[in-house]
């Protein structure tokens, strides 16, 4: 809220850091408020720019940034999930799900902004944004399972699990953030084991994961 | 695609039933093809009547007139969850998915289209409408538990059932409508006793209740 004296134009930055400077900026502002309450003017503030350097940066407006600090975010998530092929999965999924809570917890309202949709900001090209982060997701939890040429059974189960982390952290946004993430994070991964058992009832692919992850524990 | 000849006006539908019949209408166009590729040329031939009189009754263009098909669709959808208090819960959730999974047959693309966000039909408050029935949905399930004031564990893994029965649809959809839809009911209530079972091992009240269901059986 206290105005800024904007930075002067001499500070000297290259084109790229610049850039990265107003996207840093952008995120910090979406992620505490949903796009519709963040104005140029916030981020220009924030980064203690001038408003037309901010245009100059992305001629296309507020929409271009939202959708430039959402990339950018996406590549932050995309992260979280890479983690190395060692050690029993249980603990592998408690890491990356420790790294996607702690991005959950520090980008709370813009978090639940883009997912819960209906945004002004949203367009069809936030949701393949979001979208993509999803099956990048899916896809290193599926490299992780170690299956050769998963089936739709197993991957219907490994969609439907990350669908029920996402819901579940909105939720937990909702709750003031509890149960405390520790709690929330052992839950989740024992959701995933009891979601694999109970498709293991009726696919053999699933079923042969199972014991393979039972005896590795 | 066959141009038809708008009916007359002197159908003498009521206020009402004209209502009713362009609402239908539309449904079943929207049910089909995402919103941007509706018109209300389509909509005013698809009912057999003259564009003028679809504007009559939803004024406001395509955008109203998708907001009341919806309002519609989500009316028919909480039906889905109106269920008798008899016999055991596992029954009752297999019947009420039934209908569910029927109406995502019926309605696929444009269920698909509305779910998936980034239409540009949606806004905050076609976002409402569906947020609406999801809680309806929750409300009705938390009270075929029969709980007394369920608590944050036992509500979160209620709603993230939820989630999981609607990720699982589009899943489903995608997957060109397999497994067979029997078959996809099955897992899904097998899936939340799973998921009741893991909060039970930290949450006494959803303890209490796993142990009730069991003996329910």
């Amino acid at each position: 809220m206290t105005p800024q004296a904007p930075t002067p134009a001499y500070r000297r930055l290259s084109v790229e850091e610049r850039r990265v400077q107003l996207l840093h900026a952008a995120l910090t502002l979406f992620a505490h408020r949903p796009p519709e309450e963040v104005s140029l003017d916030d981020v220009a503030e924030q980064a203690g720019v001038s408003r037309p350097l901010v245009y100059r940066y992305f001629p296309g407006g507020k929409q271009q940034l939202y959708e430039a600090a959402l990339g950018s975010a996406a590549d932050e998530l995309r992260l979280c999930f890479d983690e190395p092929r060692e050690g029993p999965l249980p603990a592998r999924l408690s890491r990356a799900l420790d790294r996607y809570l702690a991005f959950v917890d520090q980008h709370d309202t813009g978090f639940s902004a883009l997912l819960r949709g209906g945004s002004v900001a949203e367009t069809s090209r936030t949701s393949s944004i979001v979208d993509g982060v999803r099956r990048a997701a899916a896809e290193h939890i599926l490299s992780h399972l170690e299956v050769a040429g998963p089936g739709p059974r197993l991957r219907m189960t490994v969609r439907m699990w990350i669908t029920a982390v996402e819901a579940s952290s909105l939720i937990w946004l909702d709750e003031g953030k509890r149960p405390p993430v520790d709690e929330l994070r052992d839950w989740l991964v024992e959701q995933f084991l009891a979601m694999l058992a109970v498709t293991a009832r009726r696919d053999p692919q699933t079923g042969a994961l199972v014991e393979a992850l039972a005896a590795d524990v």
